[in-house]
């Protein structure tokens, strides 16, 4: 396929490959990537990251969220993104937000040789801050700022495992919260954004196929459930006089299945049960369950949600038990555009023979992005056994060339849509 | 009623009542009582214990295992013993124990003046120590060394939450742990035991009955359940391919129900459910459950935990996951002496007009006893809303002067019977 590929196309696969590599070596230690936001190690990514771009025609700078911008001008300012996120979990993949940076490289790389760094339209480069959340639990930082969606009173009290505050963690990368929605700036001249990322899920391997074009970001009902009963003795209480929050709880726990499975895409999942006293000789007097649905039509997502609600009323009242819902988050779906999903399909089409289109249920930058009202795509490449966030995250190598292809191939689609239709300020 | 319960018996009601409340006024504070044993306050409940002792023609000493022992030798060297145990969990009840001690007394006084310090047989009141095992998690610790299924190396090495080991702590109480074995030498020329004890569970409350007769203390088998599945990302993985570790125990935990609901006084209480990782975010990978599983019939109790098994391997296999099954503890059910449950329900009737017989649930020292082969009985009267282990717990004033008027009556009968039976060595 390498071979193949050079003759269809100038993008250097071999190159963005090597890069992904070096990235990992100076970045993983036993345990995976250690790319945390705003730590050393992250930042040692980014510098190291800089350098490689000082290869290119390209002015840098970091906005006010700490999005790191690459542009090269073109003939039009109305300008193609390009990214995706270097920062990654503790202990995670190596391709997990890496690989659509170090793509987007190569897609840049290809287009300045092609254009002698003057393409027709602007071409930026984006590597997003803190797309994981990992360490303070706000996800989508930068991309939000860079949206007009950040949430700064609530983020300003939120702190790290140590008990140190996101604020102050910024502030020593050179982030001040009060400022961060200044990145929205960044939107001006913005006709089209691309993404290429890992899937992180099984689903592009169960059909095996490389590629995927992905739909769209699933909206997200989170909830936490708590099912009121009676704490009583194992031993003396009577099957026929108990009110056990556990029985209602897993009662829900298999219906949220038949829930998810009147859509063809949608996923419930009770992740979290807590039984309370929680000891072997007590019937559970509270059982606190996490629900969490997914689904790209938001329709079908409110449906779930009240279908849910519906069975854990009937289950508490079958139980005589009471429930209680608190919603922990929510995010409405979030659709890609039409047009670009369809070039995203043509694009895989022509380098590996078929596509799919699936949507996302993990959140991506993407939707962000997304939500701020631009054109926004993205592709997915398979991942082994549909693991990510892990040391053992995978892809094989032939399908990552082959995304680096059909990435390329996608922004030349998208390239020629900006020029023939670009109106848009 | 205390009116009629005086033309009655002789029995001093009132005094037994006003014992235990002077006994919560001094070892219990704003959160319930708190005689732990081997501490201070227990130490203080007894000392308050033998000072009233001091009152009756009765020789005491400890035995090896720290349990208190009063004698009045009668005519025969055959022994009736009644009692039960002062010592309670953390924050617990006022009569939990202390009401089977405190009527025992009275019974040995209402005996003592019956008979001018002579009776026709022998009569012992103990004071079992640690029963609840709340300190250390070694429950019935004084009774079973009596019996003589005292599990000294196992009990060596019990620690305490602070780290302090039950060998010192019963070492600064005066009991070496290498000797408990010899509290066997009290077993010698027992010819009964009887019980008082509050119900700590909802039977007789639900029921309308002051008084039942207890059947036998039920056996139990208790285990830890853990499925695995896959741990899997809950946006990204598709309900058909997720191997959900929750969903097999959530089947469990609603099927132990009519595997209970099988046998009339059958419980399987699943008490503790803990999910792996445990975030909103995944698909359980891992989920222990604990199944406690109780009845008074040894066979019921044995197809009882083969189905649980079966049912177990049956729903990981649905689930795509697998099962394993650890013993936490098992103990073979105890019924009691058909004789004096008998006894004991004649008691009742002649007391209250109604009664009623009913397993037990909760383990208590009568269960022990009754295993070194001892005729026992028991006696349990109700417990407002069945709570127990609370400061909350509580008994009719009425329904506790019943009981100790009928405990006096099964002691009635029991002397009479082992006065005419006693051929007992």
């Amino acid at each position: 396929m390498p071979a193949d590929a050079k003759t269809e196309t100038k993008v250097d696969v071999r190159g963005a490959v090597e890069l992904l590599k070096e990235l990992r070596s100076l970045t993983a230690d036993e345990n995976g990537a250690q790319r945390l936001a705003w730590s050393p190690t992250w930042l040692k990514a980014r510098e190291w990251f800089q350098s490689k771009l000082r290869a290119l025609p390209v002015e840098h700078h970091y906005d006010a969220a700490g999005n790191s911008w690459s542009t090269m001008k073109g003939k039009s300012e109305m300008a193609l993104i390009v990214g995706s996120h270097l920062d990654s979990v503790p202990n995670g993949g190596w391709l997990d937000g890496a690989l659509g940076v170090l793509s987007a490289y190569a897609v840049v790389k290809r287009i300045a040789e092609e254009y002698g760094g003057k393409p027709p339209v602007t071409i930026r480069l984006v590597d997003w801050a803190d797309e994981e959340g990992a360490r303070f639990g706000r996800s989508l930082f930068g991309s939000s700022a860079f949206a007009g969606t950040q949430t700064i009173e609530a983020d300003r009290g939120r702190t790290d495992s140590t008990g140190k505050r996101l604020e102050d963690a910024l502030a020593e990368c050179g982030v001040r919260i009060d400022e961060i929605g200044n990145a929205g700036v960044e939107r001006k001249n913005a006709a089209a954004y691309l993404e290429l990322h890992i899937e992180q899920g099984p689903v592009l391997e169960s059909m095996d196929l490389p590629l995927g074009a992905v739909t769209g970001t699933k909206g997200v009902e989170r909830h936490l459930i708590t099912f009121h009963g009676q704490e009583a003795h194992s031993g003396s209480t009577p099957m026929n006089a108990r009110r056990d929050a556990l029985a209602a709880a897993a009662k829900l726990a298999l219906e949220i299945r038949p829930i998810a499975k009147k859509h063809s895409d949608s996923v419930c999942t009770m992740g979290s049960v807590k039984t309370f006293p929680g000891i072997v000789t007590a019937v559970v007097g509270r059982c606190e369950a996490t629900l969490d649905q997914r689904d790209l039509d938001a329709d079908v997502l409110a449906q779930m949600y009240k279908e849910a609600q519906e069975k854990s009323r009937q289950f508490a009242a079958e139980e005589n038990c009471t429930v209680d819902w608190s919603r922990i988050w929510s995010i409405a779906p979030e659709p890609f555009h039409p047009k670009l999903i369809e070039f995203c399909e043509e694009a895989i089409a022509e380098t590996a023979g078929r596509s799919h289109r699936l949507p996302s249920g993990p959140l991506h930058d993407a939707a962000e992005v997304s939500r701020s009202g631009i054109p926004t795509a993205m592709m997915f490449v398979q991942s082994l056994k549909g693991i990510s966030h892990n040391k053992i995250e995978d892809t094989r190598e032939e399908h990552l060339e082959q995304a680096i292809v059909a990435l390329d191939r996608l922004a030349r689609k998208t390239m020629e849509w900006i020029e023939t239709t670009g109106t848009r300020e």
